[in-house]
């Protein structure tokens, strides 16, 4: 069922700061900053060639990463994305293994314009993961 | 300076029940356990297709990620690898930018015989990065 990783997405408090730590530090080939109200955040892509970094600072006062930076004011890796061919198909096996799916258990359209779906860390070895429909 | 993201490490307390939760449950494709004495954990590699996942659990009495767990007792992602050309010219152009390299700023032979070093996760938006030769 699992497919490719799509993104590691890191929260940061700081998005200009991480920005430069990526592309002049590190060397990266980042994009430009986009602004997804719907989704709370301000993201920047780092392009890694075979996979993405996305560095996330909260957009708004409801953002979804707010109390992960409260915790980690620092920043740190809050989630990582997998994709599936066929995200329903995916959330039913995963229902029938007995692992939690956030929110109403229907996939909301993400930052890609795709479904995605969020998963309990608790059922994943402490990690919140994402399906994203390829 | 940049290249491919070479694997994301998930700290876990029972290496077991975490395989089984990607093999199982996400249905992944997922490698033997492998003990890395040198290294202080035993690893199980989650085959992406991109890049991978490794599951990371302590071995012996001084393992690196005893601490982590001991703070985060579910699991957890604990640090991101990132593949350079060239890990000497890597670290002395980190030095440079004033990034602080772990250890003696020397690098290790890493978990798949290559150099590698590591990167203060204060100087890296939160995260602990790993830069392996590729």
């Amino acid at each position: 069922m699992l497919g490719r990783l799509n993104h590691v997405a890191i929260a940061v408090p700081d998005l200009a700061a991480a920005t430069a730590t990526y592309r002049d530090t590190l060397g990266a080939k980042v994009s430009q900053p986009q602004a997804l109200a719907e989704h709370g955040v301000t993201v920047v892509f780092v392009d890694l060639g075979n996979t993405k970094v996305e560095l996330l600072e909260p957009l708004g006062e409801t953002s979804p990463i707010a109390g992960f930076l409260a915790k980690n004011p620092s920043g740190g890796m809050h989630h990582i994305c997998y994709e599936v061919d066929d995200i329903i198909a995916a959330r039913d096996r995963l229902a029938g293994e007995g692992a939690r799916v956030l929110g109403d258990g229907e996939p909301k359209t993400g930052a890609h314009g795709k479904p995605v779906l969020f998963l309990h860390p608790k059922d994943f070895v402490g990690t919140l993961v994402e399906l994203e429909q390829a």
